[in-house]
């Protein structure tokens, strides 16, 4: 499976993503799972993927095809999109068709395919923006009543984001609040896991302010990760019925 | 959906169910889903449900029916059952007869039915056990490594259970932990709903030490629920990265 979440706040977007893929619990790899494109000041639009790795990686190759085409236009590029939500539809679209194609390959073996996406970003001159992308191609958007979006294993990571997330939380507190969303799910769920992708875009900056990737044994990763279970052992004593 | 959590502990085993049934989102009902057999001093079974009303319902019927049967014996009534073992194995047979048997009615129409139970209990001179029954009717048992057993929406309200709950845990932190965990699965998810059961046994009491519906509105499940968002959310802004 896969964990990736995305926050769109007044301030910025900030997306985190894991790396593991598994075809079962013996075939364990470490695949990128989100992709960046940027023409700084101009436009940002960052990628993240769940799902079948077949049908995610052909679609981002399909993406990448067509930007790199002379002959693709508005409609086709994701680079060259007058607006975020003609970005949303082009990936849509392409994912869609896709999967579509590699589940009609697949069906005399009676197997599925499918796959979801979170597209987040903006165009200068626009606003900020960020889809949920369904297998079938359509998609919901985040807005101030609910300004996260989850793919994959997303329940083990929600309660933190339900509590402590609203369109005013600061940029910082918004990375905190992902990276323990995600470590509640690393802990909870094998088929999740190290390492993370973390990328950081303010507003109207219209690029990626900050891109990493935390490693397995990351000390402030592991550091945060232990005063939040310490913390929450506190307040447990805390609490009282 | 459902939400059921039993811990067996040291010093005894504490059980909470809730009980929302729905089917669709339009038809929503209360259901008790924990039912309690018991010869105070001598034997106390507690069976948690979730899954096809139609099938936990009949399934309860027979057991109820077996031990009240006076041709019963200790293969059929899980009152007269030697061992706990036995029980689970008594109502993993029931279970998966009765769902054989709706699934055989139901497949004109293509529709499933499947459920699971937890089983928990001790007999006099025998030791505590508890047991998640599948919908086949095999089952696996809590160990020491693992002392929470869940069925239904178990994922929103794992990561507490992870971080705190040890075979020492107290019987109050314990019942503590799966309130917290309930309330984690309450916010995060519409078809979990008060009122809650909440069923307390003491090591070698061979009887329900407490029992206590929650209803909804309740002034210490309140308490409880604000207390441990505050300390989260202070948890959260003391924790740095």
């Amino acid at each position: 499976m896969t964990y990736c979440v995305g926050l769109k706040l007044n301030a910025g977007l900030v997306l985190l993503s894991d790396t593991r893929t598994n075809a079962g619990l013996d075939n364990i790899a470490c695949y990128r799972k989100m992709y960046t494109f940027e023409e700084p000041g101009e436009r940002v639009v960052v990628v993240m993927t769940a799902g079948s790795l077949s049908v995610t990686q052909t679609t981002l190759a399909r993406l990448a095809e067509a930007i790199d085409d002379e002959m693709a236009d508005e409609t086709t590029s994701i680079m060259k999109a007058q607006t975020m939500l003609q970005v949303a539809s082009i990936i849509g679209h392409t994912l869609s068709r896709t999967r579509r194609e590699i589940v009609e390959q697949m069906r005399e073996f009676n197997q599925q395919a499918s796959a979801s996406m979170i597209v987040a970003g903006q165009r200068k001159g626009g606003d900020m923006r960020m889809f949920l992308i369904y297998p079938e191609g359509n998609f919901i958007e985040a807005t101030d009543d609910t300004p996260f979006l989850q793919i994959g294993e997303h329940k083990y990571g929600k309660p933190i984001l339900d509590r402590v997330v609203t369109p005013a939380t600061s940029m910082a507190d918004a990375q905190k609040a992902v990276l323990l969303s995600m470590d509640s799910t690393l802990r909870s769920n094998l088929s999740v896991g190290m390492p993370l992708d973390l990328a950081v875009i303010e507003k109207d900056a219209c690029a990626i302010t900050s891109k990493r990737r935390i490693l397995e044994g990351d000390p402030d990763f592991m550091e945060m990760s232990a005063a939040w279970s310490a913390a929450l052992r506190d307040s447990f004593v805390k609490v009282s019925i």
